[in-house]
């Protein structure tokens, strides 16, 4: 019998669906019909690659509600994120540009390089829930921004911001106003035009899709100079060979996403409000409790006990959960997302993410909150031996 | 029976390699053991991910005569070439960038793109063969650029420059030395140490690996910005959550293509002689005959035919060859790297590009020797009807 850990970190990333699978399969050479191209190619080889992308620009684009031409394939989030914010600015005299003092980091971290070249930025507060404060962004505004980018749904502790209100004080102050939806597609409901956002980037590994895919949804009025340029592909805002294999199962994934959206998100919350009912008897705190909140995502500390260490036990005993921020990188320092929150330092250190998604079973969840009673009751008695 | 058209368009891209695709798909949930994971996360899904990832690097790595700690991996090869251009200017003050005039277009646009932040941008002469002219090259040198790039084989013609040679020159001269190395792995002998270049570029599609990964194999004295920021990954160099499957097949492309290519040149430079032979016979020009070229490539045209015309002939015959350029993308303007070489623009719209790597049969070749000639006689009989 093989044995492998029960997966509670689909925020991080998630397996591949079987029916984005089937669709990419042929573009691998693995089941027929065997396909393969450059889609700039003027041969059969080169029109079925193109038309296979147009068939997916057409499916994310229907999930997102937004026109096929307004999506610009890129090679996932990060990318689709440092697109809209330096290619909008190298458009721009310099100005000002503000984000939130959430975002993931890479939209952090281009905005800061922007200072390089003459830019001030400005991360707007938020309040002990993680909600954009309404005095910040309201200040924030009077310094008239050129780029506001907010993101809809938070990666550590999923909670959501009001995007369509912000949006429309941004744009009305003359901004260009983007967010960072990563997290949102297929756990919320995501309508580019209702939104009113001027762009919104997409990542495919997210949604069940693959890695090596995602999208900065753009309005037309956005001028932006490409970051990879070169080629001209994706009019002329992105070169380099299409991923077909990797853009095909984007569009499958998207759909599929939308199509169980509601009835996953409804199932994920209930498993949620279990593992929070216990989180709850075990004295934890569950960080944006308040918020409104991804309906499969669960940040949390339990006080005194170190957030890796809980996550190592947790690991070895066959549960796969993240602690502060898995889509950042190697140094584990308290997240950036608590400490904006005003959390202090030492209880962020505490600091695990559990995130649900449609593959997560009802008796996986029984198990998990067993094991995590158990694991945490141990830590404590360890904590309170050595104290 | 199923009818696929001949491929004779490798330098566009490539079918997956058998073993490449076996590499992969564990990490497409397509074969045992399944995997997949965010290569960041401490849990044994990322632990996984994250050892591929070392394995994969330390292949690139051997294939090319890299440290592993050299190879940046990237999206591909338009990635990598605008990450070498933009990220080293970064860091440096406004100065000089020289390439050569037939760099590949995701060279020349960010080396453009320059401009705009105040960089001086030289485009090196080559002579009608399509070699760097040692007068130009000299020149360029003068002027101090601090950033050089010269491609080590032309997409289009295949022609091979001196970059040993060069490379030396330029790094005495004060600049950083940069190859787009892309068409040459797997083709010819590739050794970063021994071309003494500070960096170079690779792209996994054109080597029988897939579509979304490439690498920048760079020095680390180079210091560099990165392009996509965020996350952190590949040395601060390169965020995103890393697609681990294209880099697995990266890999074990890179491997495969080194321990074939000795035999695979020998092979497809006999081959290639002989189309060689036939279009001689039809008055053809070849394109660059006279220099150093890859063994794989044909870059000819026929007198008072049209390029389009002809691959469009060749593709409803069964064989897919490209016209003019056909990496870079939708205006079928005149090649470049033609008019570079001073060729006539009106012989330039004849180019019809021929490419065949290690899966091309003695029998396609001999299939489409004899077709080619048909099409030509035909066409010209049409010319000269209508003439
Ligand atoms: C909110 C958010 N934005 C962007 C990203 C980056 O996406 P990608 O991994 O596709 O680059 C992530 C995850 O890594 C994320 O959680
Ligand atoms: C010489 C050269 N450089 C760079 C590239 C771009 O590589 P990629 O398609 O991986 O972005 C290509 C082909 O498209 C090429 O032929």
């Amino acid at each position: 019998m093989s044995f492998a850990p029960v997966y509670l970190d689909w925020n991080a990333t998630t397996p591949l669906d079987a029916q984005v699978r089937e669709a990419m399969l042929p573009w691998l050479g693995a089941a027929e019909p065997v396909r393969f191209g450059n889609a700039s190619s003027r041969h059969e080889y080169g029109r079925q690659a193109r038309s296979a992308i147009d068939e997916a620009r057409a499916r994310v684009a229907a999930a997102v509600g937004a026109h096929a031409t307004e999506v610009i394939f890129t090679s996932g989030g990060s990318e689709a994120n440092n697109l809209f914010l330096k290619g909008a600015a190298a458009c721009l005299k310099p100005g000002a540009v503000a984000i939130s003092a959430i975002e993931h980091p890479c939209v952090r971290e281009p905005a800061r390089q922007l200072r390089r070249t003459g830019w001030s930025m400005t991360e707007i507060a938020v309040d002990a829930q993680g909600v954009i404060d309404a005095a910040a962004w309201a200040e924030a505004l009077r310094a008239r921004p050129a780029l506001v980018s907010v993101m809809l749904a938070n990666n550590e502790t999923g909670v959501l911001q009001d995007i369509a209100s912000l949006a429309v004080e941004a744009r009305a102050a003359g901004a260009w106003f983007h967010s960072d939806a990563v997290q949102a597609l297929g756990k919320v409901e995501l309508d580019f035009r209702a939104l009113g956002v001027n762009a919104m980037t997409l990542s495919a590994h997210k949604v069940g899709g693959p890695l090596g895919a995602g999208a900065l949804v753009v309005d037309k009025r956005v001028e932006l100079a490409p970051l990879i340029a070169g080629g001209g592909q994706e009019r002329g805002l992105r070169s380099g060979t299409e991923n077909v294999a990797a853009i095909v199962g984007f569009g499958v994934a998207c759909e599929q996403a939308s199509a169980r959206r509601a009835a996953q998100a409804q199932r994920l919350a209930q498993l949620r409000d279990e593992i929070e009912s216990g989180l709850a008897a075990l004295g934890a705190t569950v960080f944006s409790r308040a918020a409104q909140r991804l309906p499969n995502t669960i940040f949390f500390a339990v006080d005194n006990i170190d957030g890796e260490t809980l996550v190592g036990k947790l690991d070895r005993a066959g549960f796969a959960c993240a602690s502060g921020s898995a889509c950042s990188s190697a140094q584990p320092e308290p997240s950036h997302t608590l400490l904006a929150m005003g959390v202090d330092p030492l209880v962020a250190r505490g600091a695990v993410r559990v995130s649900l998604g449609h593959g997560t079973t009802a008796d996986e969840v029984g198990r998990f909150a067993g094991t995590l009673s158990r694991v945490v009751e141990e830590l404590k008695t360890l904590a309170s031996v050595a104290g």
